[in-house]
């Protein structure tokens, strides 16, 4: 075994046997832990500052763009949020231990589902700091032990972060493996841990699709994925229009660059000539390159004519690829065919249609009458979230504190046997 | 495209259309289905038994035992008992529409966590072909379409089963591919659904360990795995310790063949005189064969010594391992590194010992004063199922109907947009 190897097997393995002693830890001393580091991170402000302006000064070399370094840039106020989200996660309720299912059997055997933690979690993420206190918080409330892998852009402040967590969990007795961040930047570390699920129950990657794909081919235990969103509005032919175009507008423009964005429009040819009539301006107003079949095309003009691959592809920018339909069967048909089953909408006030609407697509969100932009962890009330999930097994769309949870039985007998 | 990967894109490719025709589905045509079909195996049991005598003629071939041709063996009275669960699972609530969590947004949302099915099933399994039926019968009621692989050794009696099932599919108006049998025994076939994750939601093999291994090799979506039962029985210095004696004989002794079984017992040295003096001739008697530590066999003479292997093994026959431990806290710490995390008891009557077994043994079950052999579907009142997980991801324990569905994100608005 290389250093590299004993590393990495050191690591996991303490991983492990933290989150076993994490099995037997009190709602309240996570809470104390969250408490500590919040204050840790007010207190030792200056120092984190110190740490990030070495990554700051390296991130050129990297070839960071302007926004990313922006992104990655640690104020006080930032610093600030970053202690006050921690204290947020105080106050979500604390998952383990809740009784998800019953049975009392007819022997008299006490048969209960009870919420665990899944055990290990191997966390990896892109450059901004802030992600390393959230993961931290939300795997160590949920009772797991994390193993961190941040961009070697951020390092230095990672670094600096991960000391305060650390000394929060000596302060509050919580096991001091409990979080780990992988103190390395060498590549080949996150393959030797993905080999590694006799430690590790389950990996979430947070970044770009060839990190996703590249951790879901090599990965021996589960993988919470994150892929695309291609998602859709679909305008019904008894929408109200002035109601669709605001949807539209939002689910497209609000933030162009984020998963649950529109990246496609529907509409029912009933109401085409009215709706684009409506909508064609305000998108063209608002900067949005639209690539439609022939049918949008009569109504606006300055819209591209789409290829089939326009309808398969998450833009990520303020463009959106349109189609006529001829009526409600061939919206949801298309939808699953092209779509990425993430998040799609109707803007519709028949009844029939959104039950349908709402039955047939398979998404993670389906939604009626309001934004794409809607389909977040915040928004939907489960608190912070540590990812979305684009997978229908285990998890799906956001995942909060419950998706990073398992269960066991507990039963309770008086000296039952099986005849 | 060669002809087979030709017939399996085709099978995958209408399982998945099946599944989509099958969201809108509702419980009582599912129920109508499966009495149509429990109606067919009785009208039709002689064309069965018929087809599963070409089976039985060929299994001397296959090199089948006398117990696995038994098995195998389709008579007037086992085709009954097929037809009566499929009609048990009538009974069953349907999962599919279930609200499991909502949440009223300030900003009026409806946010509804709604059961869904998972989608396509790839079951893969061994030569009983009431496993067929009964598989069938759980994926359909739960919304999935289902590709079936059977064993070779049971083909004839696997499709002339699938035929009728195939007939209650169109009399009762259910997609015409919800259920499909693979009809060619080419193992290459399997490796082919493995790679069809655009098609299939899960696979789940039962059978052989090798078997699982290479499914979850070999698969590029998520496996739901069944390995070892290496399962404990744990006499506390508190028990009662005929009680501990009956739950340990029956647990190992009940039906030594099967993933519940106990595989070894611990017993705290407080105890080890007086409960060895007891259980050593109910396990003498019982045709067990103990191999125990040095303090065990100062006991039980007739114990051989056991190797470090042997706490890890599934003997699967009258065969256990035993080990005296100082203390509960020496107990837990063995099970969690010796065990497979499947089913552990605990015999005691102290409320600390029970609350600390129950907490830190990270087990699938974990049961206080009753036999092991009760971790199954039928007797934590699950209904049937489609195999018990050993993973913490997704489903653990016991697999009915609850644990073949997934779920999405149903959200009700009046034009909400983000800002």
């Amino acid at each position: 075994m290389n250093d590299l190897a004993e590393y990495t097997w050191t690591v996991a393995r303490q991983a492990r046997d933290a989150s076993r002693q994490l099995m037997s830890v009190t709602g309240g001393q996570k809470n104390a832990w969250l408490k500590a580091s919040a204050q840790l991170i007010r207190k030792r402000a200056a120092e984190l500052v110190q740490a990030n302006s070495k990554d700051l000064e390296q991130a050129p070399n990297y070839g960071l763009t302007d926004a990313a370094i922006d992104r990655l840039r640690l104020t006080d106020a930032r610093l600030e949020g970053i202690a006050a989200a921690l204290e947020e996660v105080i106050a979500l309720p604390d998952p383990i231990g809740e009784v998800i299912g019953s049975n009392s059997r007819p022997n008299g055997l006490q048969v209960m589902q009870v919420r665990v933690p899944l055990g290990v979690v191997f966390f990896i993420y892109e450059s901004r700091p802030n992600v390393t206190a959230d993961a931290a918080a939300l795997c160590v409330k949920s009772g797991n032990a994390v193993i961190l892998r941040g961009g070697k852009e951020a390092l230095h402040s990672n670094l600096a972060l991960y000391q305060l967590l650390k000394e929060g969990l000596r302060e509050t007795g919580l096991p001091e493996h409990a979080v780990q961040l992988v103190e390395t930047t060498d590549r080949e570390a996150v393959g030797q841990f993905l080999k590694m699920s006799e430690f590790i129950d389950v990996t979430i990657p947070r970044g770009g699709k060839s990190l996703i794909e590249r951790v879901a081919a090599e990965a021996t235990m589960p993988v919470i994925k994150h892929f695309d969103g291609i998602c859709h509005v679909y305008v019904d032919k008894d929408a109200d229009l002035e109601m669709a175009a605001r949807i539209l507008i939002n689910s497209k423009c609000q933030r162009p660059g984020v998963c649950n964005t529109a990246e496609s429009f529907l509409v029912h040819r009933d109401v085409a000539d009215a709706f684009l009539t409506l909508v064609g301006p305000q998108l063209e107003k608002a900067g949005v390159e639209v690539r439609g079949d022939a049918a949008i095309r009569e109504y606006l003009p300055f819209a591209q004519l789409a290829t089939e691959e326009d309808y398969r592809t998450e833009y990520l920018a303020l463009k959106i690829s349109a189609k006529v339909v001829s009526d409600l069967t061939e919206a949801i048909a298309h939808i699953n065919e092209y779509g990425s089953h993430h998040t799609d909408a109707i803007v519709t006030t028949n009844w029939n249609a959104a039950r349908r609407f709402t039955t047939e697509v398979d998404s993670s969100a389906v939604i009626v009458n309001a934004s794409t932009r809607f389909n977040d962890g915040g928004e939907f009330g489960l608190g912070a979230e540590i990812g979305i999930s684009t997978d229908k097994f285990h998890a799906r769309g956001p995942c909060g504190l419950k998706e990073l949870t398992s269960y066991k039985y507990v039963v309770f007998g008086d000296g039952q046997i099986r005849e």
